[in-house]
């Protein structure tokens, strides 16, 4: 071991002269190459370095020089100095390990044989060229400011965008200081609830995303289920509470509009009671059979909270979402929000306001409504066929329906499901674990996950596993 | 008004013949016909409309038909029903007001005349066309599935550019399944103390971002400070907490590295008492003097949470960031982050990681590192010039330079610069309030802000308010 030290140093000699004269001076040329002759090997760990003095004799540089250096790299962890053993290089740590623990990718992200969950667009039809010109557009046009720290509220463009699109499209009655811009629909119930906002209980549609009623209860909002029948949530159970989450549009996951005289029912509830009812409009533009029920918002703007997002519309994966705030709580969710985060990136924001106000988003809604709106039919039309008995319930709109099942059948049916390779839910992954309401059986079929050409092989896969008669 | 309903009837009877045979069925076309009427004005507030009879024989469709299409549009809120008064065109809704009680823009998006705030890069720096190539590249090249719900822990294609950038650049070791990309370093806090992986107290240091601070009470972790001295933080003042934050490259705002016996006490602290160090390398990009000092993270990867994003080497409008952890708190953190959002937008990362990967990064990095260093060496001529009792501490790094005053005239100073239109703040705005080391008067100089034709301008103006000597 004594002699190692020569033998290194005469290595680390020929090597620093090659660098000696780099950028930086002396000790920093020094650094680097003890730095990489450690990294690449050519000095082995536990390699006992020359002694200041001898190496600086080595390189002609002053001791101190070398002291530094040695310093410093001891510092970041490549040498070692000890008492009495001199400076050594480090044992290499080993190459770490990925943590044991957690799942290469989370459950939701698994590739099952047919993807039939319900909740997401045809990924595979995302308008990338569209796309990648309002986004080309958006970052030519922007003003440098676009590129500093951003209004929590969101881009104004996006927000001025969105009050007309959202007028026309919905009927929603807004103007963009009412606007904010979120990265989704969970980002809106944690501004709300969890900014204390707005406080619990909250009432809730019976069957619904457990994911929302999980998110309001750590949010400390404890729900309360209003039960369904025909005509969609039964709001006149509406008590105590001083806030309610409706579908209005399109249940989820049941599948019907709320009916006319519910929607002024509720909201004479909310004027009454000073009461607040949010609007989840997460498939609005997607009704089939004729025009879409506008927005439960227009009927009042000051008592509907309204959230939307791309997430059905275009892809989850921008995470840009808007809240249609009535005027009381606008400084409350800013404050939330608070100063200094946007959450969503300002150049999609920017790309957003683009793609609407150039059409572009009329558009691709246009067509995927087209393709969803096959994907239904054929949905059904595969069951009039192979299994008649099996009825497709609620109205024809939205990226999933609901197949009504024999009264105790559905757990099996899933199992069956699950057991061919078809990702697919229950109504029993929906329903509010306090409801009296009578259990439903049913199949959530989410008929837009499949790609196009992935999708006839999934339907033949449904029939199969579906129970019979 | 008695005959109003008449003269409607009738305009109403013409509109809809025109639409009778639209999509949808004749109940469709109707209220599509009588939505419009009342949209376009055709139909004025209040005009009562036709009993159903009336109507129903004026247009050749049921009395149902009409009924229907009256009680839906009422429902949706165009027309009113009062018993007695029958069915009439609702009163046009006020174009409604923008809220009052929100400013415009929030407070730090306010432009003042010359604008010396530390924390963000020269937004009209931003590199936009090697952005939108790199934008452009990743759409083209993205899986479908990159679309779809996105994993928790970000894009794996990212994760994968930053272990070898961090690794290069920062001396980082790490692997990608112990990156998880988050929207900044507040999102990390967020993360870790809100969705309690880590509990407080959490030492700091006494001079620090009093946001940070804020964030950390909200998540209910009280912090402790740690005094400086001329090596930075005083670790060895650690006592009964077990996670401190430090910004070890470059103490901000005070703008000293911390020292090489520093860097490996607070290692040696942390295995001694199972201790977790967040290091938060803020701009540890940025060193103009000589090679940045490596990250701390490197000399024990199971030790140190290394903290970075974009928001000061390329724009914080993008909202990205990355938390490189030790094994043992991956899983929790994904954990409080939740299975169904990924926050960043999921294209961004992927242009992120072609900007990265394609060497776009290391090109801007070093073009604003040029940038920077010129700015600091004018500030610095500009004192030496113009006040040359004025220090500027801290070591030839960062966006920010501090200039060290006179004791007691920081606030004059500040109030000064504040009447001239210089953006700016004192030290005072980032001392921790417990702390009880000695007061610092000073200015911290954000150089990075203003865009390059404005920073002359800034800079006499700065000069001009300086205390005199």
């Amino acid at each position: 071991m004594t002699d190692s030290w020569v033998n290194s140093a005469e290595r680390i000699g020929t090597d620093l002269h090659l660098e000696l004269d780099g950028p930086g001076g002396r000790r920093a040329a020094l650094i680097r190459a003890l730095r990489d002759a450690v990294r690449n090997g050519r000095l082995a760990p536990g390699t006992r370095l020359p002694p200041y003095r001898s190496l600086a004799a080595d390189l002609g540089v002053a001791r101190n020089t070398v002291a530094d250096a040695y310093a410093e790299l001891v510092a970041e962890g490549w040498l070692t100095a000890r008492q009495g053993s001199g400076t050594r290089v480090a044992e290499r740590a080993e190459p770490l390990r990925p943590p044991a623990r957690v799942p290469k990718t989370p459950p939701h992200a698994r590739a099952p044989r047919h993807d039939l969950r319900q909740g997401t667009p045809d990924a595979s039809s995302f308008p990338r060229s569209a796309w990648a010109t309002s986004y080309r557009r958006a970052l030519q046009q922007a003003p440098n400011q676009a590129f500093g720290p951003g209004d929590p509220a969101g881009r104004v463009e996006l927000r001025e965008a969105l009050t007309e699109y959202l007028a026309r499209a919905r009927g929603v009655r807004t103007e963009p200081g009412r606007i904010i811009i979120c990265s989704g629909f969970a980002h809106a119930l944690r501004l709300l609830f969890g900014g204390r906002v707005l406080r619990g209980p909250l009432a809730v549609e019976a069957y619904g995303l457990d994911f929302h009623r999980e998110l309001l209860t750590e949010a400390g909002a404890r729900t309360v289920p209003l039960p369904l029948d025909e005509h969609g949530a039964r709001v006149e159970r509406l008590e105590r509470e001083r806030a309610v989450l409706l579908t209005p549009a399109h249940q989820f996951p049941t599948g019907g509009p709320l009916h006319a005289t519910r929607r002024s029912a509720v909201i004479d509830w909310a004027r009454a009671r000073d009461g607040v009812i949010l609007e989840d409009d997460y498939d609005g533009e997607f009704r089939y059979d004729r025009k879409p029920v506008g927005a439960l918002q227009g009927l009042d703007p000051e008592r509907v909270i309204h959230i939307g997002s791309v997430s059905k519309s275009l892809s989850p994966a921008l995470r840009l979402g808007w809240m249609v705030l009535p005027e009381r709580y606008v400084a409350g969710v800013l404050a939330a929000k608070g100063d200094r985060e946007a959450w969503a990136s300002a150049l999609d924001q920017l790309s957003l306001a683009d793609f609407v106000v150039s059409g572009s988003y009329d558009r691709h809604v246009r067509r995927m409504r087209q393709r969803y709106r096959g994907r239904r039919d054929r949905l059904v039309a595969a069951l009039a066929e192979r299994a008649p008995h099996i009825e497709v319930t609620g109205v024809a709109a939205g990226l999933h329906a609901v197949l009504r099942l024999p009264p105790g059948t559905e757990r099996s049916a899933v199992k069956a499901a699950t057991w061919q390779g078809i990702a697919l839910d229950g109504l029993a992954a929906f329903r509010h674990p306090e409801t009296d309401m009578a259990v439903r059986d049913g199949l959530v079929v989410g008929y837009a996950t499949p790609s196009e050409h992935a999708y006839a092989a999934a339907l033949d896969a449904l029939c199969a596993v579906l129970p019979p008669r």
